[in-house]
């Protein structure tokens, strides 16, 4: 093991919390999408950021690479150990530290998922919007800037943040931005941790944006005889200005999936699933107005969801996308990806996946945040076929030059990870050679989370 | 004049775009706030990005500084040439390049004035809502991370800007961002430019977010007895999660200025001035809501403004808090400053500083975007008396110290420049450290707007 001078201190430090059993190892060495399974050499689970200021100090020191983790849901293998060293486990550090509901945050520990943190806040009448759909830590989530199902409405992490305690690679412990809501003091730390995937510091401590629980909570799907169809509605309900909750695209094949694993019964058509969010007036009144936009475009079996537990039942269904993705070809695996367009180009994009996907003789359902114009698709591929895993790849690669063709961006919310990091170059031109010149001066020894975002010098 | 090699060769450049004579040296070097005149050895008057970053690369092989300009309307010399050099004047660079109305986006190139930009979208049903009082650039206003009034509903420039182009220290033409509306590819350089101050890249073009003209949109004015009062109003309000559009303490002191400037006629109390935006249901179920909360704290006066003539006649006369504040003291100057606080803590915040300033003898007018917890404070200063300025710079030390204190921050909207560098340590601790590891990385010989953002090192 070449990382055992750094792994005897750990060892000395942590204790029984410094695990370099087969077990915990695989266990932070895979991720649910198609990456190679990549083993640290240990596994250390901290449990104060003065913990973590101490092994990020002998890491240092020892030249040890540190690979931040926290639910282990990051889909671009960002929470893989490429270049082994230590796994980071930072799931003792999972306390909601303070709800201050006056002025609508809480400040937790990065290792809090966000489900736990919306049961703690419970009794408070307030709540954490934002969804990507896993259970992620809230650590994880702001790292990869994740966002989901409710950031047309909440914005993604990067507006849900309002200040970072954060580790820097010296072991140096930093805290960004205030307890204010806006601040004008200087370069945004904040900002540039968030989407940072752990490269340049660890996240230790997050004040995050709370909102009222809505008075009044709607939900309701329907169905279109295309993609078209579905999405120009998106467009137009977009550009209306309505203050969609949630609006979320769910194309013919996941319908089937869905229908498969979930049992929905529903009609093997593109359908959009929606939530509306305000006073009941408000309410109603938007749920009136997308019903008029939706009949302009077609828009037939309108269901709705107005209980709790009916509205959970419709986002449970989407929430188990991949489990029904996989069900439509159970004996291959998922390659799963997203791109995001401008939300004028998204019926070209997905239309055009969705075509060039049947080209290829490729298994594709598509999801999509359509109301931000990000969607996913889910590939069935059996990973241990080399061709169909060529042309899988070939299929992402033509996705994100679309993407970056129409004016988007190779990623909405998955992230660069292992990846994406060979398209870095097309999406960021000479902006690359800014984001290598923070990462020198941040990390210059390349510790913290190596090969992931910045792609290899010679690429 | 030190910097002759520069300026000839930026001559040879521009011809009669690049300007020596004392009157445009003097406009240059003059500021709104009380900062003494630093003038520029010259003015250049870009009409290109490439002429930007020809200007750059003959700026950076001479050791030129350069401090870009916009509008001059920055209150702590943001645009303050301070070590001489160049004065980039980005005025001629004020084009629409574009309005994607099907994406609720706009480019522009910085010299563009907000006001400008509106009168140019006046045909869409689009606008830019972000208003900082003063027809600042745009360029300046996303240096400056500018908010202003409605920044309570539509966000800061930190949130109203999809994508930059910037030129950098070495003349490199770079992109951030994309037109798409979330994206999770590698580091946030478009959040690290804003607030930047032009010290890490200057911005040659913009990308801005555009919302929906409200179908209806109302404002009013009401007063309270106390500051206490007609702030826990606002807590309430905002914790009831109304969405405000805007929401404006006015203290007793520039309601004064307002009745002297503007013949406003207002009873001299602590007045609210509001507006809210959507629908016409939506907006009167709003105005209701508010009413119910402000009885609670003993509003009176209510005086509504329906037409956009009243509105206009309203928020004209909040713009005019600057002439309003100087109207108190008129042989004297005025030295503007703000802090913003967690909304919690900003009854305590205010009246805390309308106190310190009766104790020292000060004259001081406080207007405040307290949906925000930002509030500025005008005090009426003779700057030809160095004991009177003591006192204010005083004053203005114990109002950052107390933000601090309060969990906030020493500027809400306003930024560092060269009036606020002495406070950075303060706020920001060791983060400061990575501020100045960026500001090296991508500014190595520091020709990009120096002495502003970051204290001389020995401070």
């Amino acid at each position: 093991m070449t990382h055992q001078p750094a792994i005897t201190q750990l060892s000395a430090l942590l204790g029984d919390r410094l695990v370099t059993s087969q077990a915990d190892r695989d266990l932070h060495g895979q991720n649910e999408s198609y990456h190679p399974t990549l083993l640290p050499d240990a596994v250390a689970y901290p449990e104060t950021t003065q913990e973590v200021s101490e092994i990020v100090k002998i890491c240092a020191a020892e030249g040890c690479p540190i690979t931040p983790f926290g639910a282990g849901s990051s889909l671009e293998g960002q929470h893989l150990a490429s270049q082994g060293g230590i796994s980071l486990d930072m799931g003792r550090m999972n306390k909601l530290l303070a709800v201050n509901d006056e002025d609508l945050n809480a400040v937790v520990q990065p290792g809090l998922t966000r489900v736990e943190l919306n049961e703690e806040l419970r009794a408070t009448g307030l709540f954490f919007p934002l969804d990507p759909g896993a259970n992620a830590s809230l650590g994880g989530m702001a790292a990869t800037r994740a966002s989901g199902t409710t950031a047309v409405r909440y914005g993604t992490m990067a507006d849900c943040v309002l200040a970072l305690e954060a580790v820097m690679a010296d072991g140096t412990i930093i805290r960004t931005g205030s307890q204010a809501r806006k601040s004008s003091t200087g370069y945004d730390l904040t900002h540039l941790l968030i989407g940072s995937e752990g490269t340049l510091g660890i996240i230790t401590e997050l004040t995050l944006r709370l909102h009222g629980i809505p008075e009044a909570a709607s939900a309701a799907t329907c169905r279109f005889e295309s993609v078209e169809d579905a999405v120009n509605c998106v467009i137009l309900t977009i550009q209306s200005g309505l203050p969609m909750a949630r609006i979320e695209l769910i194309d013919e094949a996941m319908v089937r999936g869905f229908n498969i694993y979930s049992d929905a019964g529903l009609p093997e058509k593109p359908h959009l699933f929606l939530e509306f969010h305000g006073s009941p007036a408000a309410v109603a009144e938007q749920a009136a107005l997308f019903g008029d936009i939706a009949e302009e475009f077609g828009a037939a079996g309108f269901q709705r969801a107005e209980k709790t537990e009916d509205r959970n039942k419709l986002w449970s269904m989407r929430h188990n996308a991949h489990p029904a993705n996989k069900a439509l070809a159970p004996s291959k695996g998922i390659i799963s990806t997203d791109v995001c367009v401008p939300i004028s180009k998204l019926a070209e994009a997905i239309v055009e996946a969705q075509d060039k996907a049947r080209d290829m003789g490729l298994s594709c359902a598509i999801v999509g945040h359509v109301g931000d114009g990000n969607y996913h698709c889910g590939l069935n591929v059996d990973t241990s076929d080399a061709e169909e895993m060529k042309r899988a790849k070939e299929f992402v690669g033509l996705l994100n030059d679309s993407a970056l063709r129409l004016g988007g961006t190779v990623s909405g919310e998955h992230g660069i990870g292992l990846g994406k990091t060979s398209y870095m170059h097309a999406e960021h031109g000479p902006a690359l050679t800014y984001m290598r010149a923070i990462k020198a001066a941040f990390d210059p020894k390349g510790i913290l989370n190596p090969g992931k975002i910045l792609p290899a010098l010679n690429h």
